[in-house]
């Protein structure tokens, strides 16, 4: 009987809610309106240049979780999908940028070469260029006009600092300096990962929930949503660079032992720093409670992010 | 007789104009507005390269014509400074990424190291980055509330454009296929330069315009306006890389004939291509006389490009 009780209590949404499907059926929508988003035409090889990391096959985790909050919040997939592509757009560049040979020197990424092994330095850094050009001008142009435009100007504000000095550039800034260091301290740590992993994501969460007129108060709430999963996305990254294989992962692996990086696994333990970020998406999901069922795919995200094995 | 009665004609305006002087306080006006906007916090090191390169003392000719544009149409420096300063971060963020090793492997920019002499090339690449994003969060952020939010996106997707492979990306990659090539058309020439010099210059023009609530007509007019001055704008740059010393330019000299490029004077002569650029310029100015005494400013700065020598 208690147990019968149980599953009738169960909202049919949280029995039915199948996140496999649901990531499955957003990384097709985001895929297609990335294809869409460019063209080939004179002079080909840039457009090849950016639609070759960009169309790589990603999880499309950030403009999922953006087009999610959008509709948690009471928007539709179509006010949202011009700021999905731009965030997608922000971290592809960051990537090719971040794989470049002054920088961490990588020849792989999503099981593929990287850009500039493909097509030289020179249009690697012009194809990281050119899609942050484009993500700013679709979110400029491609937002419905259903979205408020002082809204819209918010979001390009909130995509210009996750990216800048205050967010993306900054974080690696940092990382590049502390290469090679063995004695960073946590803080120093917090602030790389805060820039570099957490400033995108929550620019992610924060605009979805902007585009469909959130609170001051339903803000702040996604922005804590989004911190906590944020650190548990690095934690678990750092995991898997120890735990994983190149095959897995599709970029290469054990690159932090290999150049004796601080990450967290190294300060806590592989243990601990499971631990840890279970408790970060726990706190995480919490934050989400106000919103009832239509929290489900968000919350379902969060536990994915430190289930998921590449 | 005739001689006073030439003078009698002559509105005070057209009398009295400086342009050196206009262009000294505009100038002024432009680099306190971008001193301001970077300031130096940690990690110190980025903001220092992204000011270091931003603030070497250039003409500051694109923020100014679009300040001029804006003014012209009725608008004021107040509502277009924001998109004056980003335009000026767009093109050092051009010239930082232009000038390093994997690109056009330049030492020397306005009489300095380059950024990547100074401060390596991983920073300089994230230093073209975060000028980059914050082009477009100035934008957004603080152009002033009188000026119509739709109006502001639209100068986004115009500066996106200006940017991306529609505009300076699309250029470089072709400038740089173009490399070592002595047999290149005059229409692929056309082609790098419009989209390398011309697409920013009309970007500044015309979001000065727009800012202003300029009509369709007008926005056409001053697009016209800025094409032309981009080609003659070019044509000179070409002129001076091949009649003037390093010390001169602030930057290498002679590297055009050096790297057998194909150029305007090495297509036409050094004397036809002044008569070009001049010619050029006349049209220019015809664009904009139907706005009276207002265009004084941009028509005295078309004249000038012509006639500078740096």
């Amino acid at each position: 009987m208690v147990a019968t009780d149980n599953v009738q209590k169960t909202p049919p949404e949280e029995a039915t809610f199948n996140l496999v499907a649901y990531l499955k059926e957003r990384q097709k929508l985001c895929d297609n309106a990335l294809d869409r988003a460019i063209p080939i035409i004179y002079p080909e090889k840039i457009y090849e240049a950016m639609r070759y990391s960009l169309l790589a096959g990603g999880k499309r985790v950030r403009p999922i979780l953006c087009l999610a909050t959008c509709e948690m919040m009471g928007g539709t997939i179509e006010m949202a999908m011009p700021t999905a592509c731009a965030v997608e757009m922000i971290h592809t560049m960051s990537l090719i940028h971040d794989d470049l040979p002054a920088m961490d020197n990588d020849d792989y990424r999503r099981g593929k070469l990287t850009n500039h092994k493909v097509y030289g330095e020179d249009v690697a850094i012009l194809a990281g260029d050119g899609l942050l050009a484009l993500a700013f001008e679709l979110v400029a142009l491609k937002t419905p006009a259903n979205v408020n435009r002082e809204l819209t100007l918010q979001v390009i504000v909130r995509l210009g600092r996750a990216l800048g000095a205050a967010g993306l550039v900054g974080g690696q800034v940092v990382d590049l300096e502390c290469e090679g260091k063995s004695d960073i301290s946590l803080e120093t740590l917090n602030f790389i990962h805060r820039h570099k992993t957490s400033a995108l994501l929550e620019a992610c969460v924060v605009s979805g929930g902007i585009i469909a007129g959130a609170s001051t108060e339903d803000v702040q709430r996604l922005t804590r949503y989004a911190e906590n999963i944020g650190l548990a996305f690095q934690i678990i990254d750092d995991i898997l660079d120890i735990t994983s294989t190149k095959e897995q992962l599709g970029k290469t692996a054990g690159k932090d032992q290999k150049a004796k990086k601080v990450t967290y696994p190294s300060l806590w333990g592989l243990e601990e720093s499971r631990l840890k970020a279970q408790e970060l998406v726990k706190v995480a999901c919490a934050e989400l409670e106000p919103f009832g069922d239509r929290a489900k795919p968000l919350q379902a995200i969060a536990h994915f992010i430190t289930s998921r094995n590449n």
